[in-house]
């Protein structure tokens, strides 16, 4: 279930400030004092990262869509019957949970919704203290203010070293921003299909989704949360160049091909002309025009702006000479998951962060998952995530399951040796 | 200097017609009767393939502007003081002319404006009977259509025969077609940076755009051609995703980094918000504005539709039970072209077709092109598709410049005396 707390006066990256900042987020599992595990969302997911252990059957049915959650970026697209009304489904559920990957049992996970975005922490939708929505007058939004928003509510929970953090895609950024401005504070970090920064590809696609928004008439400079209608149009085709950029060439021919969809799936929400009913309505551009439109009605358009903005400013480096002058106060370990098929985050990306790991010796893996599914994987494929991360956070790069691009299988016993794991019984068999 | 040519009436593949079609056209050089090359232009191209020959010095300049060609995807984006009002530079101006690759004192070169186009021939900006702009009333025109309106324009030329036909792009779509529907009239096909049909990638993104044009509320339904304003954010929109597909990650990162442009070079099209003054206005965002806002000064929005669709429809294997059997009644030869850098028309696009050909004994040649350019690599990069299209004119796929992926450098001369090739000649040195 979620909680919110008000943490008071909160200075942004840039200097302004709000006087109450709201955080809303979810735990589960019990801290011990040294279990606590952060799990960072993507870009347009949520705090609800994983079903409440016995929760009513509904949600078991709805968890079970994993169809619907393909494409969704860290969100997932099914709201589900009885859902959490405007919430993303919980978008890790098949990683997080009592005897799963991050075994709930075991950790203590914690994972808060960013400021900026729309699902109860402070945002443009949320309250200003005039009582009306911030709109674009709410600070523009940093990976660094999730980081150190992060960091104030921990203490409020009475955590202070965490033993691990994790997080795909942005959040993968906002993983590594803990390597880089708590170093102390962090055991454990994996950095999952993300980078050390956007490259212009993909500033460019965000660029242009923000366009999208901002140049549907209903988004009025921001000022759309009266009754009028909200820059939904603007907000779908953001969303739908998203899911192109999630999904990979691989995975749409697989998912679509070139079928058509029945006639009636197409989309009313827009106007067509004569000779849409002269070609076929593709099953991609239903998929495409579903999603968008079911979007748009659990996701607000000014914190899309904002949450894109955050992730195309992050630069691991940004205020130190390199990735690894960043990351070398860091006395932890690391690992870094990135997926073949991925063309956003690619695994040339991961190779480069985890070189910069290396440079500064912190003990790292950089694990590649022979994948087609393009950036979605690390959402879709719970059963190639999972192992390495659970592995990861017993026993650190050791781990069983923990591969290293740059280590045979052959010679990882030999190093395993050589590091004199603690954990020795995990490797018989 | 164009010519309109009109050709009476027109049943296009819907199996609607129209009373009177127009087609606008550019020649150059002069016909003997066996030397036409018919020139197919890409998505937003035109028939001004290349400047004619003496032009005025100020054609001359206008050439050089290659920067500002890049990214066009066939059409360029520099009008140019003095350029033809409203009409696209000459996009292949580096491959097609006097002593060029595609030499103009030795062939008679022939490029159309497709119908459904917006540069003087007939489409839905283009005047219907009733004096009117078609609008969407326009019938759905295919890649067909296309060819067979170039047939018709080409007999009214009185060409028969055509020595080549080549085209990148939709235009290669365009190319093949011709091999297809009229295997007897072509000699040696060249199909460069396209495919045997669009993946549901591109498919997908296309959808993207046009919907990015349909819900423009000044689209309007298609009928926008009045005083009133025009669906300029839609399609703008829409040439931003193209841009996008166009370049490569390589090539924005050699050309845009994260670099930050001049807070001057902002686009004052459209609204910002207070967040927009804290980040920086990078190059990449600043290219993608420019090049739109002029784009939609010379493009027209129902045509980027019309022709989208046209290019999302075509399959060479349709009406066919395959790529090779919709081949199978040319007895010609073939050239694929492709390069490394093109996500959007993939090497492995190329090969499959290239395949296609082989397999119905077309003697046939795939020449992979190393590039970092994206899918904009055949038009910015004449160094590289010039000379195995010249020589692939000259010789078929035994021209010295021709390379073929599955054939090395060893074994060439070898197979080159096994097909006696005729210009012995050109392989000596």
């Amino acid at each position: 279930m979620p909680s919110t707390e008000t943490l008071g006066e909160f200075q942004f990256e840039c200097g302004e400030s709000i006087p109450e900042l709201e955080l809303t987020y979810e735990t589960y599992g019990e801290f011990d004092g040294s279990n606590a595990v952060l799990v960072c969302h993507a870009l347009t997911g949520s705090h609800h990262v994983a079903e409440p252990p016995r929760s009513d059957s509904w949600r078991r049915d709805d968890a079970g869509d994993a169809d619907a959650a393909d494409g969704g970026n860290g969100d997932g697209d099914a709201d589900g019957a009885g859902g959490t009304a405007g919430q993303a489904r919980a978008w890790w559920n098949d990683v997080v949970g009592p005897g799963k990957a991050i075994d709930t049992t075991e950790y203590y996970v914690v994972c808060v919704n960013v400021p900026g975005s729309c699902y109860g922490s402070s945002g443009p939708a949320s309250e200003a203290p005039d009582g009306e929505p911030w709109g674009t007058e709410f600070p523009p939004v940093t990976v660094a203010d999730w980081t150190r928003a992060q960091r104030a509510l921990l203490d409020e929970l009475g955590v202070g070293r965490l033993h691990a953090v994790v997080g795909g895609s942005v959040g993968g950024m906002n993983a590594l921003d803990w390597a880089k401005r708590y170093p102390d504070d962090v055991r454990r970090v994996a950095a999952v299909a993300t980078a050390a920064r956007l490259d212009p590809q993909c500033l460019g696609i965000n660029a242009v989704a923000r366009r999208a928004i901002a140049t549907d008439p209903h988004w009025n400079g921001g000022d759309y949360y009266g009754d009028g209608p909200d820059p939904d149009q603007g907000l779908a085709l953001a969303r739908q160049l998203g899911h192109v950029m999630y999904l990979s060439k691989a995975s749409m021919e697989r998912k679509f091909g070139r079928r058509a969809a029945g006639r009636d799936a197409g989309s009313d929400r827009f106007p067509e002309d004569p000779a849409a009913s002269f070609f076929p309505y593709r099953e991609v551009e239903s998929y495409l025009d579903y999603n968008a439109d079911r979007f748009v009605e659990r996701f607000d358009a000014n914190s899309y702006r904002y949450l894109t903005r955050a992730m195309d400013d992050y630069d691991l480096a940004a205020g130190y000479g390199s990735d690894a002058d960043a990351l070398a106060a860091f006395e932890g370990e690391a690992l870094v998951v990135s997926f073949t098929g991925d063309w956003h985050f690619t695994v040339e990306a991961s190779r480069s962060l985890a070189a910069a790991f290396d440079d500064v010796d912190v003990p790292v893996a950089h694990h590649v998952v022979d994948s087609d599914h393009g950036h979605d994987a690390f959402l879709v494929e719970p059963e190639s995530v999972g192992p390495p991360l659970r592995d990861f956070f017993a026993d650190g790069v050791d781990g069983r399951a923990v591969r290293d691009e740059d280590r045979g299988d052959d010679d990882r016993e030999e190093q395993r040796s050589e590091r004199a794991p603690v954990h020795a019984s995990l490797f018989s068999g």
